[in-house]
């Protein structure tokens, strides 16, 4: 027994109202038990909090039946650290294991939850994956033949696009992080220093500042605008006139920030000056329109009308426990915003081929309208020569 | 045309060889093509390096044909950064598309690739997933309904655990990297501090000594040891007889290190100081045997006669693009063991329950032995209180 128990994390209050959001769901859609196997969904209702899942060795189950508690399959080595959760029903075996890779443990619990002919919810649409080998999910396809399998229903995706308000909490302090560390950046970008050398400098900033961890840092720098928006950094040095961009994903206590500020190296010229202004006018525009009732797509809509439709594929999305998570800012998507998403307002603008901006700011929605979850940029910063 | 080339990653002559090595293997199989999509499969034939990954929506694929080069299916979010790789077959489209997320693409090019009734080669052993939305998998599976879809036949896995000298050195440059910052410890650990406030600081030391990224780190503090490897840190202070483990894999150029240290604050008590000295000698042991001809299983029975099995699981495994690869170092593992191969060894000693050491080391397997990756470890240092 450790004496010294985590100050973070929620309380078994949090993830029994999860659980009981999805049993009223999986009633309705007529699903005995979800099958979870990936970070966010295991510990959507567990709390299981670790940067372990970078090891890709090992299979991490998570059954969530119609009635009762879940069931923590899982290896050995997670074992203490679940036990430190509200999860009672741990079972575990000594991962690796060529022959049988937690597969008999993981049939027997679904089979207690699920009833021969009844559905085992499996997420399948957009943004997820099952994480365990196909040759795996086969056998136990095999194993439970008298079992059904089949999608969930959107139900991970709808329960979990609408945030608590302790998951807001964290992802507003997590920008509050990101902003400590925006605010620092004269301290490390100047003409001369690398690109490389910036995102390792500013990577320490976001921890100095309080960040548990930076899974996320992209940026570039040009005259006149970058390239693309998720390239690793080059030892090329700062240039006088290039747009410094940073984009950071960094995380507290489980959830993330998405957002990014431009720098100018200097005075920005007139082109980029005014690309920036409309970036900004696109983001208040989507701030507009992000209301209970609207649809993402009207979001997206709000920014077009301004920016235009963008490089990158949409103009933002959710946010939460993953750096990017639905619904995503597009023409196409009709999800009706609730209160309690959190969304990431994200316009770009092409001002040559090869030469874009981006802007990206955090809201969430409130019965009323949007409220920030960051400090909104009001102008394009120039750092000294 | 970006004019600042970066100097990093490699050139197409070592993408060729691995090309050529994976086609020669898919003749002897019969697999027509493979399809990767996952980021380490993605990178090991593009060097598409990009931390952009954390996002999970947008579904990544490369198919690498038994004859030609491979031809990325991917996002156009990404086109702009894979245009820089050695790759010149690239189909992209603006994902998220929620009618069609690169699947007619994506099918396309499987079509050209293999011939009605041949075998398409999809990564599906253990330590593998697949990573696209399962309803878009049985989509291609129905859209390609004349081709057949099988496993890999290992190829990725057999390919990937021998590493060439390119991927050696940046593994060791980036176990130098951790060395110098575990050199640093004593600036920031001492009793008083909290064990969060110790995970920030290393990290930002490992970023000090150039490291691009921390996707990893663990570790633990307690009194005759410590509970588990894999938790985040509680912001418990760190007290005088503690044992304090750090256990990090950082990242140089797309590689890890993965290798730990173990600190007492203030002199350490008997217990601890014999058992951190057999997991040194069990580390010996491992290395000796470590062995072209010998196999896994055998360095883990040369550590395990000296500390046991481990309650993780196994005594090491590869590391390479990820923090964790085949093989492992089980009883079960036969891998024959070649020269190229890098390994962690990682041996554990449970001192009373709840209460464990862990130590770990990065080698690599030449013609006529083991070579040292980290420098090892030659006794338990001491840090002041």
């Amino acid at each position: 027994m450790d004496m010294r128990a985590p100050s973070r994390g929620f309380g078994p209050s949090e993830y029994r109202a999860r659980l009981a959001r999805a049993q009223a769901r999986m009633a309705m859609s007529g699903i005995s038990a979800l099958l979870l196997t990936t970070e966010p969904e295991v510990r959507y209702f567990t709390g299981f909090l670790t940067r372990f899942w970078e090891s890709p060795t090992r299979p991490w189950f998570l059954v969530v039946p119609a009635e009762g508690d879940p069931v923590a399959v899982i290896p050995s080595i997670g074992a203490h650290l679940m036990a430190q959760s509200w999860i009672r029903d741990i079972r575990s075996w000594s991962s690796p294991d060529y022959e049988d890779d937690g597969i008999t443990l993981l049939a027997e619990a679904l089979a207690e939850a699920v009833p021969p002919g009844e559905w085992i919810g499996v997420p399948s649409g957009g943004e997820t994956h099952l994480r365990m080998p196909l040759a795996d999910w086969e056998a136990l396809k095999h194993r439970l033949h008298d079992r059904l399998f089949g999608p969930d229903g959107g139900i991970m995706r709808t329960l979990r696009m609408v945030k608590s308000e302790g998951e807001i909490d964290r992802i507003r302090a997590a920008c509050d992080v990101g902003t400590r560390a925006f605010a620092r950046l004269p301290e490390i970008a100047r003409p001369g220093v690398p690109l490389a050398q910036v995102f390792r400098r500013f990577q320490m900033l976001a921890l100095d500042e309080g960040a548990d961890w930076v899974p996320y840092l992209a940026g570039a720098a040009g005259a006149g605008g970058y390239g693309d928006v998720i390239s690793p950094a080059t030892d090329a040095p700062l240039q006088a006139g290039d747009v410094l961009m940073l984009d950071t994903g960094l995380m507290l206590d489980g959830y993330f920030c998405d957002f990014d500020r431009n720098f100018s190296l200097g005075p920005a010229g007139p082109a980029v000056h005014d690309a920036h202004t409309r970036l900004l006018e696109a983001v208040q525009a989507g701030f507009a329109a992000a209301k209970p009732g609207a649809r993402a797509a009207d979001v997206f809509h709000a920014m077009a009308a301004i920016c235009g439709g963008s490089e990158v594929g949409r103009l933002g999305h959710g946010l939460g426990m993953q750096l990017t998570e639905p619904p995503s800012l597009i023409a196409a998507d009709d999800t009706l915003l609730e209160p309690g998403m959190v969304l990431t307002l994200e316009p770009g603008i092409a001002l040559a081929p090869g030469r874009m901006l981006v802007h990206e700011e955090d809201i969430v929605i409130r019965e009323t309208g949007a409220d920030w979850l960051t400090k909104p940029a009001t102008h394009l910063p120039e750092l000294p020569l």
